[in-house]
């Protein structure tokens, strides 16, 4: 039995771990509770700096963020993770990573950390992530740390929604670092070499600067690379302190307004798209028959435009 | 006083330029016609071989894409060319450029050539291209040639679709180089260093060589680095060699049945996604629209939900 979503949204406000988790998993299942809660908490929300935090596996992003999020609790700042993995379908609060992680802040109010995964072929995990964000604002998060695995353009999508975004590296990877991609060039806002007592850091440092020198500063911000040994919580100061230096750089900018109405033109127009391809393929049977029109299409048995008909009049969205 | 369609689609497949040019702004337009016509021609599609070609301005790209088409016609091969910029409100066949580059194959009935830009604010370049080469397919073309200016992602959805991605760089660029942004590394299967007369050509090779041992080899395929000069045609034939090897590469491949399966999923949920977006917001005052709506949402005087269910609600797209 669900309290009505006035006194669940009046929960979440007051930072009600349970009424958050219980929204988040609602948000993930596309229930229609999420969008009503969504609707009440929206007011709310504008108040959080959301800081994405990407780089290839093996990088110790999971460690790095837990350090960031231990110094802005220190600060007397409330903090959310969310933990991003596109590529596994497991998600929600129960696994075993966010168990052992949230062990270090078992007892700490302040602090609320909750991993996301990829559910089913539509995608949405860029809109579920935004949602869960705005839904960690709303109940009072200063901070909110967005990690994902940086891999692909699922990744991109997910912290390009940040207000600044990390990209972290490490030395001595040997064939892991060839994962690190180089589109996560343009998206870093701060570079991060962590593991920086490593033999090759000076060697990845200059391999780095060399590559961003060919990166075009964003509206007067040079993206800068910082070192960090995360699991001896060196640099982490620094690395906090960069970051507000960047909120400041862009805070100040007289094109903020302008930049949000844009920020909700792209994230309205996704919103559409999500809500409109969730009519016509979501639900049992969805991909299993877009696979077969795919496959009929590339045999050219059907013309793509028969295709993308009978999903519409399927669904009840032709006309 | 327009054929009807069946006569308009023989003509097309004829290789009629007239027919061609009319279906392609038929295409750009949104007109219903595009859509009865691409239809029909569908099942005649599936033979030419897309090369996609990106690189920063002053690349010298469409001499390049000149030379290469120049070369197939010696070799009795049909060629189309389509120009896309995405940063250009101006197309259609009438524009400067294209008349100029049309006068040296002006009476050559195996070459069409054709520019393309931005067509309003819900984007969908990438699908138009996409159906142009379809056209251009159905006209008969063994190669369709995309070029298109590379510095954001809609030229890499752009060139995406094609078979063959060429990225060509050039050196002594100055700062015109910066803007080569290092997302092109990821999606190029040939890499062009054009120019290569220049004084600076082999610091260029080496620091491209350094940035493409970063990049995981595709399916075996480690993406090489070739010479050329276009204005003097020099390298152009090895270049067609090497865009030939790679084909074949992947031709033989026997995941090739999986990829094209998997190309179409892609392609038909984003003519879904086209198709319901332009019956949301498309037309008259669409975009004022959308920019008021984020603008309240921004300001937190509406939330997102209620904003995207007014749109929905106004094209008839609700329930």
């Amino acid at each position: 039995m669900s309290p009505p979503v006035e006194t669940w949204a009046e929960q979440v406000r007051a930072g009600d771990v349970r009424a958050i988790s219980r929204a988040i998993t609602a948000i993930e299942n596309h229930q229609p509770e999420a969008e009503a809660l969504l609707r009440l908490l929206f007011p709310h929300t504008g108040q959080a700096y959301l800081t994405g935090v990407t780089g290839a596996p093996g990088t110790g992003k999971s460690t790095l963020v837990d350090r960031l999020a231990a110094y802005h609790r220190k600060q007397h700042e409330q903090v959310g993770v969310i933990a991003v993995d596109p590529t596994s379908p497991y998600s929600g609060g129960a696994i075993l990573g966010d168990r052992i992680r949230m062990q270090g802040h078992a007892a700490d109010g302040g602090m609320f950390i909750r991993s996301m995964a990829t559910r089913g072929f539509l995608g949405g995990l860029a809109r579920a992530t935004a949602e869960v964000a705005l839904l960690l604002d709303a109940a009072g998060k200063n901070h909110v740390l967005i990690e994902t695995v940086g891999v692909g353009q699922d990744e991109i999508d997910i912290v390009r929604l940040a207000d600044c975004v990390l990209v972290v590296m490490v030395p001595g990877l040997g064939d892991d670092i060839q994962n690190m991609k180089a589109g996560l060039m343009e998206i870093g806002d701060i570079f991060v070499l962590n593991k920086a007592d490593r033999a090759d850091a000076d060697r990845l440092e200059q391999q780095l600067l060399a590559m961003l020198s060919l990166v075009m500063p964003r509206d007067g911000w040079q993206p800068p690379v910082l070192r960090t040994v995360a699991s001896e919580n060196k640099g982490i100061a620094e690395l906090a302190g960069t970051i507000a230096k960047f909120r400041k750089h862009f805070g100040s900018s007289g094109e903020r307004q302008r930049k949000h109405v844009e920020h909700w033109k792209k994230r309205l127009i996704e919103l559409l798209e999500s809500r409109l391809l969730e009519r016509a393929l979501g639900g049992t049977g969805g991909e299993a028959r877009l696979t077969e029109l795919a496959t009929e299409v590339a045999e050219r048995k059907k013309d793509p435009f028969t295709a993308v008909n009978e999903v519409l009049k399927r669904s009840g969205l032709d006309g």
